[in-house]
Parts: structure tokens; C-alpha cells; sequence
């Protein structure tokens, strides 16, 4: 299994901080943003003196919450559609099982979240990409250009809505492009939509399993990571109305026991947060990302797409390599004492050398840390040679 | 994936609790016992307001606090040797990523843990079993038998120690013999050691992480389930000094981007558990067992290995299908209003046919329970009919 060029770039990060830099971190999506106290204080309230295993597919009570929070967002799924993971990851690598034997094909437009090529490897499933393009904001790419791709090995299509590391949020039509893709070729539509709060400018999210006639094959992958900011629970969740593919899952559910008890009473009381804190925190977000979108746009020679969801945004710099600039911020570059680690965008293309003049910047810092981490973009561009 | 055995009774169990009859549970492995309020505590006093991702591979803290735990155990290894893991399930599903590819084959001890079959399935690995026979106590099958099995594929010898569901320790000798073999024909020598804690009769553990001139073939797994009664944390881990294996198991780590924090937080806490909480459980599963095998022995026809650790034990019963004997259990039989759930034990073996007449009983009940347990055991022997 690869490593991931983000990984690569920890050391000299680390090496960096020892020789007293400081750093900005834009690579990472791990939000500052604190988790709602609801669910740390169910925690501490908890009656358990035996932490006993739950069930493999998550405790009832709790998918039915799931599944009326669902509800609330116009999905229409029972508690018995849902099993509970841990984390979005284990709930993508169950849907990779329940669908794909190995040597199986599932695409996904890139660039794309960078672990699904570790989780593909892990289930011996291959990826065919598909590209997208910075110039089209990373819109659907064209049904003609998926179809072309389609083998008898063809198993899934895989999207991230709104998408981790474009920001891109899929229209209705595109979900409906899809659908009908899906449905002629008789494959699954995997979608990631763990960002489905974080939607801006009056956009709404459309979920896959909002498409009647899709129920055979739809698979949503959720979790309660960025939603709450408690990417270290590990609770996520894989839903689906087709019970073939929830049967499977749940094998591959019982085989690793239960997801984590603790974390799920956390998750639990998490579905209690008032929508006061989802306000503050899409106004945080939005205006995070006008900030970085107006410096960005305000450096020569840096073409960036606009996201309208989740808290990442890809830009194209004037630059060969990415992972090489990324490196030299670490290591040979700093202003003022400070620096900035940016994710390489390579790691998130599949195709072999695209991607290698983007980075991705995940804006999950406050404002005036982002105008001072994008000024030190600004800076190293004028003085960096590849 | 094929579903296990005690999975399949599960529907039984609940229309049987409908019907009104009582269950003893001795189907599965979770401890009445309490978790150390130490454990527990450390997560009501946490001040995290940001539920963060952990290191992929655990906090460097936690893995310091293990590997000063091994060393009380003699077994020295180092913070750097230890990947935490979200139980001893991942561990093993990282284990086994990291040291066979798809095809590749594993000899296993039969009978052993039902999941390792959903485990093999998952990383698309073979299981080649060894039966070990139940007039031997489940010790070690002969060399010359494993010599046998060894083809090109083979790339790893499995142990359970103590073992589930046999109960079953394995003699210093018995490890060195083991030794040899996976050292002879460069094989990984994997060890289960989830049990460690729970060997009784004044015979003490020996694991694989104590034999010198195998740090290079040795993995264990590990985890704080039945150690800390905290089944559902989800915590455990692998370690090897072999630094390819950890450096491999890391990229699978990363992949799922971290172990849970919150039950890092109690596992960590844990290991301040003082020696008293284990004497005292220790006691109590010595007086369960003896209990368990002493009523066993009354029954007309029952044959018992005499378990020397862990808390399950293998039961040959005068019946021919055991599969069919539990669900009868459990739809058909009760004395006054009670009945058994046990677990048949052929979903233990993987050779077919074998293990039919046996079934597993885990002592993770009170004494009083036990002994009606058997009771009722015992009068059904009396009526069933195959």
C-alpha cells in the first residue's frame, strides 16, 4: 500500500517545528471547531460500569434516531436500512466488500479523497478514474466519458457530495445523470456525503437516496465526523434500502464485533445539537472560505475552483510539482518564522501526473490565520524555482 | 461471507425471550465482570472540547504506558513495536494485510475463533486448519502435521493462547516448537494473547514476543476486552518487532485515519488497574470453571477438555448435530421456564463435519447460573433426540 504524499510531508513538518518554525496547517480536515458539549456531557453522564459490546449493526434506539435525523433531511430510511461503523472509513470499506470481488472496478471522478485507494487496495478492488476539471469548478464529468470507462468488471460508481477535495456539491441533475447511468448498466452509486451539512450560498444537498427508482442502488456512506466536529469518535454509517446489500454489510459488521460504545453514546446525544450550532458553524465556514477564495484569487498566476460545500478548495499553481513545493515550505522556506504544510493534490488524482501543479488547502483555520498562512503562499510562489 | 452458527440462533434466542422462557447465555464471550471504575473515570474527567483523530497508530503516550505494561510481562518491546488498533479484530485484519496477499494461505489450530474465517474472507486469504483433538486438551498437533500443510502460499501460522474456544495454553515448549517450524520455513508465527491475564492452576503465560531469535517472525495481537471487562471499547493492538510488518500495518492504520479517543482515553486509564481487580476476577472464573467441569463431568456421556485459561470450554455431547441441538434448545426445551443458549461448535472448525457433536460454553457466569445451566443441559441430554 502506498503512502500517501500528505504522509510523507509529516516529518519534515515535525523536522520543521524543531527547528522553530511555526506552521499553519491547511492540510488536514480536522476542524478547530469545538464538538457540541451535548454530546462530551452524555459521556460523562453515562450510567455503564460494564462497557459492554454493542451490536454489530449499532444499537436500535440509535438507528432510529439516525434514521429520524435522516428524516428531517427529506431521506427516507428505517433503522433497519442503517448499520453503524466505525468511522466513514469502515462503513466505505463494508460497502467495497458487500459489492466488489477482487480485481472488480468501481470509478470515481477525481480527484478524489485520497484513503478511498487505500481502502480499494485493502479490498483488492481496482479504481478506474475519471477525470474532472478545475476549469469546470470539478462538475460531473460528461455520462459519455463514464460510459466509456464501463467493463464487465464495472461494479460501482463512487462520488463524495459535496466532494473532499474539490468542494463541488452535485446538482439534482447530476444525481440524476447518475442514477440513470447506474441503473442502465446495472451498478451500484456509492455516495460519500458525510459533508451534507456543509452546503453554502443558499444551495441545497441532494442525496442519492432522494432519487426514487435508485433503491436498489443507492449506498450512502455517512459519519458524524465533521458534522460535529468529533472526527475522533469513530461512528459513521452505511445505509441502504436494498437489503442484499445490508445483509453483506452486516456480515463484515458481525466478523469486527461492534463499533465503539462509548463513541456511539457520544453520537447518539450529538443528533440532540440545536440548529443554532449548525448556523454558527456554516457562517464560520462560508466566511472562511470567502477569505481564502478573495486571497487566492488575489496571487498571480493561482486559478482556484469555488467551492460550494465541505471546507476544501483545490488550486492550481504556477508550479511543476506540488510535492516538491510542498516540501520546500517545510523545509527551506519560511516568513517571519512561519510556514505553511499544504496537501500535495497528486495523492488525490489517480492518473498517473495529474494534478501536479494543485495543492489542496482545507480551510479549517480562523480567518486571520488564513490571511496570514495565504500571504506565505503568495510570498514562497515569488521566490520558489522547481 | 457466510453467517456463524451463533448468529444464525440469535432470532431463536429473541422469539424464545418472547415466548416468555428465560436464557442462560453461555454463547458468548462477554464478561459479567465490571469495568475498573479507574478506566471508566478517566473519560468523565477528560476536558476535550474537540473530539480530534488520534495518531493513526495510537497516541505516543498510550503506546509508552503499553509497552511499559509488556514489560511487567517480560516481554520487552517498545513504544515504536505497537500499532493500537480498534480492537484485536483490526489488529488481525492488519495483520493479516500486512503479510499475505490474496490466495495466500494461514494454518490455524482448529477449532478456533469463528471470526478469523470472517477475517481470512475479508482479506481474501485461505485457511488451512489443523485439528487438534479434544482428547488431547486441544494442545498443539504434531509438527510433522503442520509440515504437511505447508505449501508455496503459506505464509503465516495462527495460535490462540489461551485459546478461544478451547481454553487451551500453550507450554513454553510448544511455542518454541512453533518456532522452529515458522523460522524453518520462513513463516509469520501470529499469536493471539487477548487472554493473557486468564490462565489459572499456577501456570504462567508464555507468549511468542518472550522467544528469542523470533523478533523477526513474530506478531501479536492484543486488546482491552476481556482484559479490562471493556469489550466495548474497541481498542487493542499489534505488535512486532519486525519493522517492514508495522511499517506496513501503519499504511492500513492511516487508511482508516485513527482508533477511537475516547476509549483510548479509558484504555490508557486501565492499565493503572491494580493487581487486586485481576486477582479477584481470576478467582471468580477458577471457581466458574471448576464449577462448569465438575457438573459437566456428572452428565452421562459429556466428555470435557479441562480449559487452563481464558473462560470458554469445549463440551462433547451425546448428540449428533449440535446446530440442530441449540436451536431445539431454545424453540423446543425448557425446565421451568428457563432454557440455554450455547454455541455449536462447528462454526469453530473449518474442516466440514468436524466438531458437530461438540459445542461451546463460555463460564462467564455466576457460579448459581452455571449450575442451573448445566442443569438444564442435562436434562434436555435426556430428551433430545437427533
Amino acid at each position: 500500500m502506498p503512502q500517501s504524499p500528505i504522509r510523507k510531508l509529516v516529518p519534515f513538518a515535525e523536522q520543521a517545528v524543531k527547528n522553530g518554525k511555526s506552521i499553519y496547517y491547511l492540510n488536514i480536515g480536522q476542524p478547530d471547531i469545538k464538538t457540541p458539549k451535548i454530546a462530551l456531557q452524555a459521556v460523562k453522564d453515562s450510567k455503564i460500569d460494564t462497557l459492554a459490546y454493542s451490536r454489530s449493526e449499532g444499537s436500535e434506539i440509535y438507528r432510529q434516531k439516525i434514521s429520524d435525523y435522516y428524516k428531517k433531511h427529506d431521506i427516507d430510511v428505517s433503522h433497519e436500512d442503517i448499520i453503524v461503523t466505525t468511522g466513514g472509513s469502515e462503513a466505505l470499506l463494508f460497502a467495497f466488500g458487500s459489492v466488489m470481488d477482487v480485481e472488480d472496478e468501481v470509478i470515481i471522478p477525481e480527484p478524489f479523497y485520497a484513503n478511498y485507494n487505500g481502502f480499494s487496495i485493502a479490498s483488492g478492488v481496482k479504481v478506474v478514474p475519471i477525470i474532472s476539471k478545475i476549469e469546470d469548478n470539478f462538475a460531473l464529468p460528461p455520462i459519455e466519458e463514464f460510459e466509456k470507462l464501463i467493463t464487465p468488471k464495472t461494479k460501482a460508481i463512487l462520488i463524495c457530495n459535496p466532494g473532499n477535495p474539490t468542494g463541488y456539491l452535485y446538482s439534482k441533475q447530476e444525481i440524476q445523470k447518475l442514477a440513470a447511468i447506474v441503473k442502465k448498466h446495472d451498478l451500484f452509486l456509492l455516495a460519500d456525503e458525510v459533508y451534507r451539512e456543509f452546503v453554502y450560498d443558499g444551495n441545497t444537498h441532494y442525496s442519492i437516496m432522494q432519487e426514487e427508482g435508485l433503491e436498489d442502488y443507492a449506498i450512502m456512506i455517512d459519519s458524524v465526523s465533521k458534522r460535529y466536529s468529533m472526527c475522533g469518535a469513530r461512528i459513521g454509517c452505511l445505509v441502504s434500502k436494498n437489503k442484499d446489500v445490508i445483509q453483506t454489510a452486516l456480515k463484515f459488521a458481525q466478523a469486527r464485533l461492534s463499533p465503539p460504545t462509548l463513541a456511539q453514546i457520544a453520537s447518539e446525544a450529538a443528533l440532540e445539537t440545536p440548529q443554532s450550532y449548525f448556523d454558527a458553524v456554516i457562517d464560520e465556514y462560508v466566511e472562511r472560505r470567502n477569505t481564502l477564495i478573495t486571497e487566492l484569487q488575489k496571487i498571480e498566476g493561482v486559478k482556484v475552483a469555488k467551492p460550494k460545500g465541505a471546507f476544501y478548495c483545490i488550486a492550481e499553481l504556477p508550479i511543476k510539482n506540488s510535492d516538491h513545493f510542498a516540501q520546500w515550505l517545510l523545509e527551506d522556506f519560511e516568513l517571519n518564522g512561519e510556514t505553511i504544510m499544504v496537501a500535495p493534490a497528486g495523492g488525490f488524482y489517480s492518473t498517473p501526473g495529474a494534478g501536479l501543479n494543485q495543492i489542496r488547502i482545507a480551510y479549517v483555520l480562523k480567518k486571520e490565520s488564513l490571511i496570514k498562512a495565504v500571504n506565505i503562499l503568495k510570498e514562497a510562489l515569488k521566490v520558489y524555482k522547481d
